[in-house]
């Protein structure tokens, strides 16, 4: 059993429960070394056991797995009973009638042993955002040849691609498609300002970057007020702050500038196997900052266009370390 | 309210249902036409209203919605009671808590409305399909050159992308590989035989087809196999058949090769706004086959290397029209 493994045993025992269910891939993967590609039940108890689906037994076979491990065809035999741990965010109102109808259920989410990384994990997430800094940079130069929004989306992630698994769609969005957050790359050509919103994997973990670049000056002023809220919400960052605090140390300075309404969504989150993970930089979160929590800070403004800024900071005792570089 | 609104109220009714909850986006598109990029709950009653995230606010505006919505912004304020209608397999269990504790829940999916087609939408499976066939063809040159599973897959999937979104990332996967269902493209180069696996969509219907190109002789007897087990399948397809009937037809004729317990996965779903969507084929599916109906049927040998052959197909009244022209 890994050390991983043996503290959420060690929470297990503290919260007086029988079992722990695990079904989110990167969890596993987190707890396992091995990465499901189909759906997959992970038992904890005072051992592992791992239920994986017939279309996986040839991949499950090749990775050479060193736990104990059942192929189920139809669905997993799973005999739970008692105080039963499971991601109520994650499993299904499906599997909870299945497996866990007559146990007690409580709300267990290895997200928040996720959270605080390792200096390998924190490593990995450099790498990728070293690769997304390049990927920038060639992003930077396309959107001023008066290209489409899809052109330079897919020639971003075409030259990802070839180093390595993009973490997202990548965002490509000018002017009137800018003002939505999730915006998917049109046909339009780019003009007057692009968001640029990309992240890739290096070894399974994520990177998260957005630039704005601005080509109209008229909306220089708008990018400023989103930058120094970036500033002011990083400077506040530090180990035990919460989060909401973050949050609103950004919606304050847009305030100052009469933005506040226009940053529709939440400033941040944790970033790891996941692009989106615990910790959530909201004015709702209940979250608090612990050291080596790795996160987003990610301000915007959206009116007539969108303005977003994106890094990936570092939680440390006294402050925020920022993993990316990329010049704003 | 449209025709699609009036079935499903019509059918809460015969179920003495109170409300139907919608979450999943495909079937909110389906419904209404508008297709959400973050979470949105739908609510049918005798009226139907969506709860719209606010980071959707600005897509939901521009979008200019017909119908009754309310932006949330922490959680939606959404009161049920009663009887209610939802999907267990795809709300997760803290949706269940918070807003279905109190009621009686019923299983209640779209995905049962959208498994018969209309004429528009065979038609965009349809134009899905021809453009999987023209990326097929440059597949099928691309894989005779020397070239690394990741170089084809990235090449196809860009060429894909310049017309339409891929359905799901292409497969393409040879011989060690190629014995993984769900591989993902790795740098060795192509060699002996070799699985492409793709799809893409067109106004938001997607394709999906399969075909294994084959370099070396001794294993022509299992793509031959499996080629029959494909077409005695879809020649035992029409409406009113079990769905596990025509799986079971794909496996008899495995069995007779001996590679019966090398068919690791179920023969076929449906297709349509979703990859995988209802009904299912496989030897568990409780599914009757109706007219216009769209399915895949892809049997597979998966031993030291692997072979797959997938189309799709449109259920007719005496049998099963094939969308998927692609020589085999």
């Amino acid at each position: 059993m890994n050390n991983r493994i043996k503290l959420v045993v060690k929470k297990m025992n503290e919260m007086d429960l029988d079992y722990v269910v695990v079904t989110r891939p990167e969890d596993i993967y987190y707890l396992t070394g091995y990465y499901p590609l189909s759906f997959t039940v992970m038992v904890i108890k005072d051992s592992i056991k791992l239920y994986i689906p017939n279309i996986d037994s040839t991949y499950a076979e090749s990775c050479g797995l060193s736990f104990e491990y059942e192929v189920y065809r139809k669905k997993p035999e799973i005999n739970l009973k008692g105080k039963v741990g499971a991601d109520l965010n994650h499993i299904n109102a499906k599997f909870y009638e299945n497996f866990l109808k007559k146990c007690k259920v409580i709300d267990f989410s290895i997200l928040e042993f996720r959270a605080v990384k390792d200096r390998e994990e924190v490593e990995k997430i450099r790498k990728a955002t070293k690769i997304s800094e390049k990927i920038m940079s060639i992003a930077e130069i396309l959107v001023s040849k008066n290209i489409t929004e899809r052109e330079a989306a897919l020639e971003l992630e075409r030259i990802a691609s070839m180093v390595a698994d993009k973490a997202f769609d990548f965002i490509v969005a000018s002017w009137e498609n800018s003002k939505i957050p999730h915006a998917k790359p049109s046909m339009k050509r780019i003009e007057g300002n692009v968001i640029i919103d990309l992240g890739v994997k290096y070894e399974h973990y994520c990177s998260d970057m957005t630039r704005t670049f601005v080509f109209d000056e008229r909306i220089y002023e708008v990018y400023e007020a989103v930058l120094e809220a970036q500033k002011e919400a990083i400077k506040s960052i530090r180990a035990g702050i919460r989060a909401k605090e973050i949050d609103k140390v950004a919606r304050n300075v847009l305030r100052e500038y009469g933005y506040e309404k226009n940053f529709i969504h939440s400033l941040g989150h944790g970033i790891g196997l996941s692009v989106h993970e615990h910790p959530n930089l909201s004015i709702n979160s209940e979250d608090i900052l612990k050291e080596n929590m790795v996160v987003t800070v990610e301000p915007g403004v959206y009116t007539d266009f969108g303005i977003r800024i994106e890094d990936v900071v570092l939680v440390k005792r006294k402050g925020a370390r920022i993993l990316s570089k990329y010049k704003k």
